[in-house]
């Protein structure tokens, strides 16, 4: 157990990744988040290395380069990305730490770390996943046929990660994914050394 | 989460692998167990299909050539087997099933049943193991020494189960061992056709 997990957490859009992942670094005990870097202008109140690392297109571009970004992407004209070294730092101290990106981010970051934890979060179905979506109130029928014909299509991406969980109720996504870390953990490929130490 | 796991745990003896799967089975839901065969004669209070299914020799023989057992091995002179047919049924329904055996018997199994759940439980140490034995009062300093000479090569063999929980205290033991159970039902390798049902 000396080396930390990286453990990605993705889903399709309304299955409420965000909400379980809140509530499960809550409970969690030694699971760190990484903080993203990104060339959008910080909103009022957010501060530089808490709610984001905030670059200059030039210092992003530079890192992209320098390969520095576990996965990044261009939103909308501005940069998002995932800075690799804390995380590596954080992991070689035996820290977890969780990952809540979209599925192709989680391709990116599988294609690196491919001893990474992947997550995935379905909603217990179509139907619910529509309900959900209806429920925030701010989609046109248009965006949210949009929406539900791209949860389709990640849901077959589902299939390239390592475990699948339903979102039935928060707690319950939160206990089974409390427990894919805890067996990740117990993982005899991550164990060699273990063993080999007992055998002395 | 149609259909059942086959649970494989061993570990060195002395481990106290009997005390984690009996107080695993006594909080775990849907957690089957196999009766195992064997030719030896019925103890006092013994129950044909309860503590064994009791048959003779001719019958263990033709149970072997038919490939009717799972594992099998041959001890003082008596057979000891695992019916594969009863276990087959009992996963089919759904049913995790929970066997107890040893490394010997348990590569058996995984060269049978793959993609089954290969648990090793080890002691703390070594010389936590030692402490166990002993505390048995049962063994002479040549047995003890055998037996911990045999844990050595054993854990080596733990190499190829797919988890490694350590027996420190059993409450925990048998939490871990929950969990891995848990999140082997989320393997994305088990959950195919989830993913499948749910795009329609």
């Amino acid at each position: 157990m000396s080396k930390g997990l990286l453990i990605v957490v993705s889903g399709p859009s309304g299955t409420g990744k965000g909400t379980v992942c809140d509530a499960w670094r809550k409970i969690a005990k030694n699971l760190g988040y990484s903080v993203s870097a990104t060339t959008r202008q910080p909103r009022a109140g957010e501060v530089d290395g808490v709610n984001y690392y905030f670059h200059t297109k030039e210092e992003f571009e530079k890192m992209i380069a320098n390969d520095e970004l576990l996965e990044w992407a261009e939103v909308y004209g501005n940069y998002y990305g995932t800075p690799l070294k804390k995380i590596q730092e954080k992991l070689a101290a035996g820290e977890d730490i969780l990952l809540e990106i979209d599925t192709q981010g989680a391709m990116k970051v599988k294609a690196k770390v491919p001893e990474g934890l992947f997550i995935y979060l379905i909603p217990p179905s179509l139907a619910e996943l529509e309900k959900r979506i209806r429920g925030r109130g701010s989609e046109t029928e248009e965006s949210l046929a949009r929406r539900l014909g791209a949860a389709r299509e990640e849901i077959e991406i589902g299939k390239q990660y390592g475990y699948v969980v339903v979102n039935d109720e928060v707690e319950n996504a939160v206990a089974t994914i409390e427990s894919i870390r805890i067996a990740e953990h117990c993982a005899v490929s991550r164990n060699i050394d273990v063993l080999d130490e007992l055998k002395k």
